[in-house]
């Protein structure tokens, strides 16, 4: 097709190729690295695809047959990132018309030749056995962070290992849920309301947590933004209301010297990362 | 020391080494990686640390100087698993006593050549750049997960993506989170009652969506030690009320053709695969 008849021109430029991920496991190690190896290519459209639990002879022949056929729709050899651990099984995806990528290859040898042990390499288990003192940690910090989201109660901050503040739709609920899925962080969010910002001074039942607390900031375009997907058109999504709870927030971080941090330009994770970083807060799983 | 002489022997004879996860952004890739390489090496005790956002020369003399005196206390080098992009602080990082892993070495050069386009490594950016539509779409799904955790709202049924069911404690909440933040999944969760069960029927809010549905299981025995955390000593938490309340809802599951998944053994990610898997859903982000 040349490009002056091509109707989806800026499309069909751009370089394409099916990914999978295999692996006998969830796949969440293999789609990780993968990932963070793909995003160094931005010239190429990749459609990634996800094969968990292929775990014995016949998933494994199941699998050669969805990437032979990728590889036929394409015209093109896929990627294949994989985690197998038994040798049957990764025989026979090797024979799939891919560009088979080991992902524990090279990596393995030098650790083990480090440590002076052989490896013991369990089906299934790259994320460990299920650990149930680390489940219980997680499950018991995924209902603290539910039970104090939003300020609903204040009475559990003496538990807490930490408590974001910020005004409304800053990104407080997710970064909790995160630190405590993730790591078994006990976090609880508070949101800053305009009555707190017109006093200009903590709310009264942060002031005895102030240690534990950390600010998030963003910027008035980006929360305006957010705050209008929820509801369009009012003050509260107006760019002149973000800007002044946003510009009083700021006040309060300094003038109570509390750490604070924008977000604007982050992902969960990294806002995550850099709480736990500049608090010092222990995870409790892992 | 002799081991006669040791009061923590068994501590003692077991292998020890520190292991760090180096990174100019969150770590996550180091660290998922170094997690499922490290699981197969059971005889050894790793203490793990997490150095991020080490994305200058300043704080990668820093992160040297902590290796340095890791190595000096275990009078052992310690692991660095490291996804440094700028060669300037890789070098500077090589510097330390210890067994460096580039993780990306080796696979990155064979994705480049089956491509034919050289790599654009960004520092930080090992996860991509923050896509503003992604961020939208994990916090929509959190939010819908919050609100329609256990059974508190069901009107928005029809623009869930996933029903998870099952009776108290487990796993559904964790689950949907799970789901939610990672993959952008609409999951919403409904507890199956006492009530429910005496009647040996789905619940009539429930019928309409079957096929959104999708039933949790648990040994007794584990449902047991998660609920005795709760309330110790209770009805709720006994060996029979929990035996009965399991095997009414598998009646159910079974008589009502839902899919179930016994997640006894199981992880929070391991549970969600396997839903998303069997359900066929699809990820709103990545």
């Amino acid at each position: 097709m040349t490009e002056s008849s091509s109707t989806t021109s800026n499309k069909s430029k751009k370089l394409h190729r099916t990914v999978f991920f295999v692996s006998d496991g969830t796949a969440i190690t293999a789609e990780t690295l993968g990932h963070s190896l793909l995003s160094q290519f931005p010239q190429v459209e990749f459609d990634m695809r996800i094969l968990p639990y292929v775990d014995n002879e016949a998933s494994a022949f199941d699998a050669v047959g969805v990437i032979n056929q990728a590889a036929h729709d394409d015209q093109m050899r896929p990627l294949v990132f994989d985690t197998l651990v038994d040798p049957a099984v990764r025989d026979i995806i090797n024979t799939a018309s891919a560009l088979n990528l080991d992902v524990f290859e090279g990596i393995l040898s030098k650790i083990s030749t480090e440590l002076g042990v052989p490896p013991e390499p369990i089906v299934g288990s790259s994320h460990g056995m299920v650990d149930s003192q680390d489940y219980k940690s997680r499950i018991d910090a995924v209902h603290f962070a539910l039970d104090n989201d939003d300020g609903a109660r204040t009475r559990q901050y003496d538990l807490a290992d930490i408590i974001l503040i910020g005004v409304s739709r800053s990104g407080k609920t997710p970064t909790c849920i995160y630190m405590a899925l993730q790591f078994g962080i006990r976090a609880a969010n508070y949101p800053i309301t305009e009555d707190d910002l017109d006093d200009n001074r903590l709310p009264k039942v942060l002031k005895e947590y102030r240690h534990k607390l950390f600010g998030l900031m963003i910027d008035p375009e980006r929360l305006v933004a957010i705050r209008s997907e929820r509801k369009a058109g009012s003050r509260y999504a107006s760019f002149q209301q973000c800007q002044m709870e946003l510009r009083a927030i700021q006040g309060i971080y300094i003038s109570e010297g509390i750490p604070s941090l924008n977000i604007s330009e982050m992902s969960i994770e990294e806002i995550a990362t850099r709480v736990i970083q500049t608090k010092g807060l222990k995870r409790r799983i892992g």
